[in-house]
């Protein structure tokens, strides 16, 4: 993401050569600020604060944590804390046990002295590997748009799409919006209906500023307001992310993520989710099976935005006490997903479909890239 | 509503006996401010400002509207203008047009120096017709909550509810909330999840505030996460008003009531539109003719609340020069509908529960009231 002169990853690391490097997505769109995480600790502040949030990302984010601890402490007693504290941040994404278990497998037969070394490296890889991932979910995202295009009618592409699966929720590129930003770079005429997405509004605040940013046309609406689009005839297709696949196709996503699929079901709309195979989690046969995060309240009855002065403020909508309830993601059934936008090719949300993804080759590549 | 130790509708007549008392629901939760309506300019602006909102209240007020500007100027062509300016104001609520054609019935064939006093009486009758109306509506909804109540198992019933169509929406009880108000007088155990309704939160502002002035237990949700309850079984019966119900049971509605009627579908959960006679309009063949308001943007892009200092702040959520669409209601299509609640009964939401309704004995019974 471009920044004054600067083209920034999501994360990186330090020219020091071990602290990690991370854009502070809670300023975001007041402020572009990054911040330098030192720590296990701070790593994992960042992540359950929602610093670096978005599933690819967190898995990314919680390898350097482990090299960060391993730095420090490299033996298995601190490894295990310090899983342990990774695992706990945020229990929905599956993306952050994937790789927490990825950089444990590769650390933990070697001898303390070489762990952290080898823990960076990792981390580096998934990084590399993610960038690699979303690049190819994007071309086959682009074949989508590009279809979209020439069977369409009139005017642009129109796209919806929820919360902020962008550059901003993985190392670049992003998921639900690789193949946008693809499709842009090509010349193809898009617009974005972006779903404000409460109660954070990573939707209002995160995929408006990358898209505006990228020169991407996009609109901001209330989460409301999709299903009215659709009805109207004003979307083409939705796309996006997820948190966690189960092995029948059920999609954990950001809360919100059902309605629109409904809605889209309703109306002749195909509605695709761009995972990662990172994301899919085939030891859970359902989506019942996935974990879904309740986070605080104060989410729900605060907003956070810019005054008139140009100040950050935080303001109560409700009135004072009032009881509110936050869970951050929804499971969407296999049977309303249009298909699984994968770096190994598009397949239908069902067993099947994810049976038919080359599982071996896929470890092997990312593990390579 | 109580405020102190004052009991308030929404909407009176001032002790100097031709002025206009409005609560500000702009103002509202931070701050429980009247405004007196002095002039047609004061009470149309009222209007499309939203500092008094629901059709049934928008209604009263329009016909308040008309007995100001008699009052001014009695002839033909001030009674002609008050009108348009006062049908301009918010397009969708039909009951608008309903009060000012019944204010414009009595007043016209009356010379102009009876014009104004007609005008104030038909006014006064309009607002306590609406309130016998909700009570009704009130009274019918009460045996659904009833019923679930003793199917419903454990605990409280379960209600979701979406914008305000409370006391607050109407001169007094409310449209949806009427059958809540009236079970909890009665004791029936209640939890209502409140869906705070983005753009301009009058669940979590109104809702919320008025459950809450009533002891009424409830939490407030963000918009999209009333689909993820009722997928969880956490919701026993959905009850919502209506700005407008064309003659084939369609729903014109805030926006979010199309998604959660879908989610409802899915999910086997009854939802049911409170809608009293005047909010059907008949001269619609389907739902695809009633006029949608787009609202000004800038409700997408700002919130307004309390900082914890206390001042009412208005923050920017997108990130500068944002664009953002505003599209006011959805549209629900009847087929989702389990049933409208009106003054004369739970009717099926179609052309024969519709003409199955008394029309001629309900505009008698109200003209009456």
């Amino acid at each position: 993401m471009r920044s004054g002169d600067t083209e920034h990853r999501s994360i990186w690391l330090e020219s020091d050569g071990w602290s990690v490097g991370i854009i502070d997505q809670t300023r975001l769109p007041e402020a572009f600020e990054t911040s330098r995480l030192t720590t296990l600790e701070e790593t994992a502040a960042a992540i359950s604060r929602m610093q670096v949030r978005g599933a690819p990302l967190i898995g990314v984010t919680a390898a350097y944590g482990l090299a960060l601890s391993l730095r420090r402490d490299p033996g298995d007693e601190a490894l295990d804390t310090a899983r342990r504290t990774l695992l706990a941040t945020r229990p929905t994404a599956v993306n952050l046990r994937w790789a927490v278990d990825r950089v444990t497998a590769v650390t933990l037969p070697l001898p303390p002295e070489e762990r952290a070394r080898a823990a960076y490296g990792e981390a580096a890889r998934l990084a590399e590997a993610d960038v690699e991932v979303n690049r190819r979910i994007g071309e086959e995202g682009l074949t989508l748009l590009r279809n979209a295009a020439s069977n369409g009618g009139e005017g642009p592409v129109q796209v919806l799409t929820h919360c902020n699966a962008g550059r901003l929720a993985t190392v670049d590129l992003g998921t639900a919006t690789a193949p946008l930003y693809l499709a842009h770079e090509e010349g193809v005429e898009l617009h974005v209906w972006v779903s404000e997405t409460r109660p954070r509004n990573q939707g209002a605040a995160l995929t408006a500023w990358e898209l505006g940013r990228a020169g991407i046309a996009h609109t901001v609406l209330v989460d409301s307001a999709g299903s009215y689009l659709m009805a109207q005839g004003r979307v083409d297709l939705c796309i996006v992310g997820a948190d966690r696949v189960a092995a029948n196709g059920d999609v954990a996503n950001k809360i919100g993520t059902y309605p629109k699929a409904l809605a889209a079901r309703d109306n002749g709309v195909p509605i695709y989710v761009a995972a990662p195979l990172s994301t899919i989690d085939r030891t859970l046969a359902d989506g019942g099976a996935i974990p879904i995060e309740e986070r605080n309240p104060d989410e729900v009855t605060h907003v956070r935005g810019r005054t008139a002065d140009g100040e950050v403020a935080l303001v109560e909508l409700t009135p004072p006490g009032t009881r509110a309830a936050n869970p951050a993601l929804d499971l969407t059934p296999a049977r309303l997903v249009t298909g699984l936008i994968t770096q190994e090719g598009l397949v239908p949300a069902s067993p099947a479909g994810l049976n038919s993804l080359p599982w071996s080759r896929a470890t092997v590549r990312s593990r390579r890239a």
